[in-house]
C-alpha cells in the first residue's frame, strides 16, 4: 500500500552555490508521485517546521523554479539551530498536523542527525513517514561520500580566487596570505592549487587543519619560498590548530562567540590573517605582506559554479525522492564515483553520517605537511566543472642589454 | 616622413582583469605599421624599462597574445616606482639606447604623470618620440574619461559578491559588513547594489570615500535598517573618511605602511572590517556580525570579468596606436560615452589627466550620503557586460498553520 500524504523539504545550515538544485530536484521530482499531495517548503530550515512557516511549492512554475536553481543560497532560507529531542518532538509534532509522510533535509552531517531524531520519533509513534537527508557542505566533510553538493562550486571559487592572487602577486611581488573556510576539513583549502601551472605558479605553500600548525614551520617555510621565488603565496585553512590541537584562532578572539553547535566563529572577521601577516613582517622583516580572508564569498559569490557540481546536487534531490517514494526507505543520499569520471548515488543508514566528519586522507597532503599530491589534484579536477582554464603568460624572448 | 623606430609597451600600477586587452592591442596593431621595428615589452613597469629589462613582443603567436589577453592581472608584471625627474632621465636613456620611438604606458593617473616627465626629456633632448598613456584602474578614478578599462570587471565582482552575500544574509539573518577597493573615489564601493532586485535586497547602506563617515550615524543607520528587516548588509569603502577627512583606517594601524606615492596601506587587512563589526556587536547588542574584506580578489579573480570591459580595453590599446602613429600624437587616451550605450576614444593632454583624481558626483550619492542613486545605477549597467542577472526567488504561496 502507497504511503498517501504531504512532503516537506527544508535546507539547514550554510548556503552553498548550488543547494537549490537539490532543492528543485525534490520539488518537480516529487510531483510526478501520485501519493504525494502536496509539496511544501519550510522556511528558516526546521525552525520553520516547528512555526509551521510553510509555504506551497506545488504552486510554484517550473519556470520559476529553474531560475530559483540557478540561485546562489538557500531559496528557503536556513537556520543554524541544531534541535535536541524536544525540539525534534516539536517538528514531529508539527508535521504530523499537516499530514506529512515525506521529509527531505538537505544539510550537512548535524542535519542528518536532525533526520535521524525525527525520524526515530515518527517510529516511537508508529507513525507511517519517511526521511531522508540529501547532502550539502562545502567543506566536503561527509562520510561515505566520495564528495558532497557544494563543494565543486566553492573549490572552483578558492581555485579561481588564488590563480588570480598567484598572477597579482607575480606582478606586484610580496607576500599574500589567503584565509579559507573549513572547520576541522581542509579540502576547501586544498583546491587552492587548481590554478597552479607553471612550476612557480602559487600557492606555494598549503596549511591544513589536519596538520598541527606551527610558527616556527611557518616561517621558515615562508623565508624558503620567499628566498627562491622573491614572492610567496599561502592558502591557509581558517581551522587550523596548533600542536595541542587548539585551533589558532581561538587563542586570538577576545569574545568567543559560539552557535547553538558549540563551535566557535571563525569567519566574518580578518584576524588570523592579519596575525600571520603581523609574523611575517616582524619575524622576516619583509615589507610587502597582505592578507585576505575569503568569507561568505566562497558560498554564495554570484556566477561562480560548477556545471558538474550543480547537475549532482539536482541528482541528489531527484534521488532522495526515489529512494523515499519508490523504494519506501529513509536515509541519507551519498555520493558514490564509480568511474573517471561518473558517479552513482547510494542511500547510507541516517547514524552513519550523522555528526561525523571526513577530514583530508594521508595520501591527499604531502610530507612536510605544507601542501598537498598530485592524488589530490586528480581528485578534484573533475569536480571544479567544464570552462575552468589555468590563466596563460607571455612567452616572449628577452632581449639583449646595451647600457653599461 | 615617418618617425621609424621601436615601440615599447609597459604596465604600471594595480592589476586589473583587463589590463592585458590593452597590451594586446598595442602589440597586435603596431605590428600592422612599417616603421615600428620591433615592439617591446618592458618587464615590471618603468624599473624594467631602466634595467632594460625587455622582451621582444614581435615574437609572440596571435594564440598566445589572445589567452594572455583573456588572462587577468598584468602579464608583463608591475610596479608601484612613481619616478621622479631624475627617474624619468634613466627610462629616457634606456628607451633612446634601444632606438625606441614609441613608448606606451597602461596605468592609472600617477602612470600618466610619468608618461607625461619622459615626454618633455624627449623633448628637451629634440629626440623624436611618440608618448601615449592607456588609462586603467578599477577605482575608476581618471578625469575626463567616462569610465575607465578595469573597472567594469571589478564592479561586475563586487555586484556578483553583494547580491550572494544579500542572499546569504537572507538565509541567515544578522549584519554583515563588506569592504571594498577605493581609495579616494568610490565607484567600486557602489558597485555593490547592481544585483539588487527586490525591495528589502541588500546592500541597505553603503559609505563612500566622498561623504565623511560618522560612527553615530552609521549605527543610527544599522539599527533602522535591522529593525525594519531584522537584517542588514552594509558595503563600506576602504578609503571612508571622519569628519575631519582623516582615513578611518589610519586611525588603526599601528605602523602605517607607505607606498613611494606616499599612501598608506589600506588593502591587505581586515582590520577595518572588524573595528565596524566590534561596533556594532557592542553598541547595539546584535549577536551575529560578520565582515570580509573583497581584498585583491576585486582586481584579479579568474574569468569574472565583463565583456563590454574587455573589448574597451582592447580599443583603448588600438586606438593609442592609431594616435601615435597615424596621427603623430602624444597624449592620453580617453572613453567618451557618446550613446546609450556606446563609446569613443579621444586623446586628452597628458597634463590634463596626470595626478588628478575623478569622485563620484553629487547626483550619484543618496542626500543622506549612506546609498547612491538611480542615476547611478543607470550610469554602471552597461559596463558589468552581459550575462550579469540579479538571483531568483521563490514566490510560493504561505500555507496556513494548523495547531494553536
Amino acid at each position: 500500500m502507497k504511503l498517501q500524504g504531504k512532503a516537506v523539504i527544508a535546507q539547514g545550515g550554510g548556503p552553498t552555490a548550488v543547494i537549490n538544485q537539490s532543492l528543485v530536484g525534490v520539488a518537480l521530482e516529487a510531483r510526478k508521485f501520485a501519493q504525494v499531495d502536496r509539496i511544501y517548503g519550510a522556511q528558516y530550515g526546521v525552525q520553520g517546521i516547528v512555526n509551521e512557516d510553510f509555504v506551497d511549492l506545488s504552486q510554484e512554475t517550473v519556470q520559476n523554479l529553474e531560475k530559483v536553481a540557478q540561485s546562489p543560497s538557500s531559496a528557503l532560507l536556513s537556520t543554524r539551530d541544531k534541535p535536541d529531542e524536544k525540539y525534534c518532538k516539536e517538528i514531529f509534532k508539527a508535521l504530523k498536523a499537516h499530514d506529512v509522510r515525506y521529509f527531505f533535509y538537505i544539510g550537512g552531517n548535524d542535519s542528518a542527525d536532525t533526520v535521524r531524531i525525527v525520524n526515530e520519533e515518527a517510529k516511537l509513534a508508529r507513525y507511517d513517514f519517511r526521511a531522508v537527508h540529501i547532502p550539502k557542505t562545502i567543506d566536503n566533510d561527509l562520510v561515505l561520500n566520495d564528495h558532497t553538493p557544494g563543494y565543486g562550486s566553492a573549490a572552483r571559487f578558492v581555485a579561481s580566487a588564488f590563480s588570480g592572487v598567484n598572477l597579482d602577486n607575480r606582478a606586484l611581488p610580496g607576500v599574500y596570505i589567503g584565509v579559507v573556510m573549513g572547520r576541522h576539513a581542509g579540502f576547501l583549502t586544498a583546491a587552492s592549487v587548481m590554478g597552479q601551472k607553471y612550476a612557480d605558479d602559487g600557492p606555494h605553500l598549503v596549511y591544513l587543519p589536519e596538520r598541527p600548525f606551527t610558527q616556527e614551520q611557518f616561517l621558515g617555510d615562508v623565508k624558503s619560498v620567499f628566498d627562491q621565488y622573491g614572492r610567496c603565496v599561502v592558502a591557509v585553512s581558517e581551522g587550523i590548530v596548533n600542536e595541542a590541537g587548539t585551533p589558532v584562532m581561538t587563542t586570538l578572539t577576545k569574545s568567543t562567540e559560539t552557535d547553538a553547535h558549540g563551535n566557535v566563529q571563525l569567519s566574518g572577521t580578518g584576524m588570523l590573517g592579519d596575525l600571520l601577516s603581523d609574523l611575517v613582517k616582524e619575524k622576516l622583516k619583509i615589507k610587502r605582506v597582505r592578507s585576505d580572508t575569503f568569507g561568505y564569498l566562497q558560498r554564495s559569490f554570484l556566477g561562480c559554479v560548477s556545471d558538474v557540481d550543480q547537475r549532482e546536487a539536482r541528482e541528489a534531490g531527484e534521488r532522495a525522492v526515489h529512494f523515499a517514494l519508490w523504494h519506501n526507505l529513509d536515509g541519507s543520499v551519498s555520493i558514490q564515483r564509480t568511474a573517471n569520471y561518473g558517479v552513482d548515488y547510494r542511500l547510507q543508514k541516517l547514524e552513519d553520517v550523522a555528526r561525523k566528519t571526513k577530514l583530508m586522507p594521508p595520501e591527499f597532503i604531502n610530507q612536510q605537511g605544507n601542501g598537498v599530491t598530485d592524488e589530490f589534484k586528480k581528485y578534484l579536477l573533475p569536480l571544479v566543472g567544464s570552462g575552468f582554464e589555468a590563466p596563460h603568460r607571455l612567452r616572449a624572448p628577452g632581449v639583449p642589454k646595451l647600457l653599461d
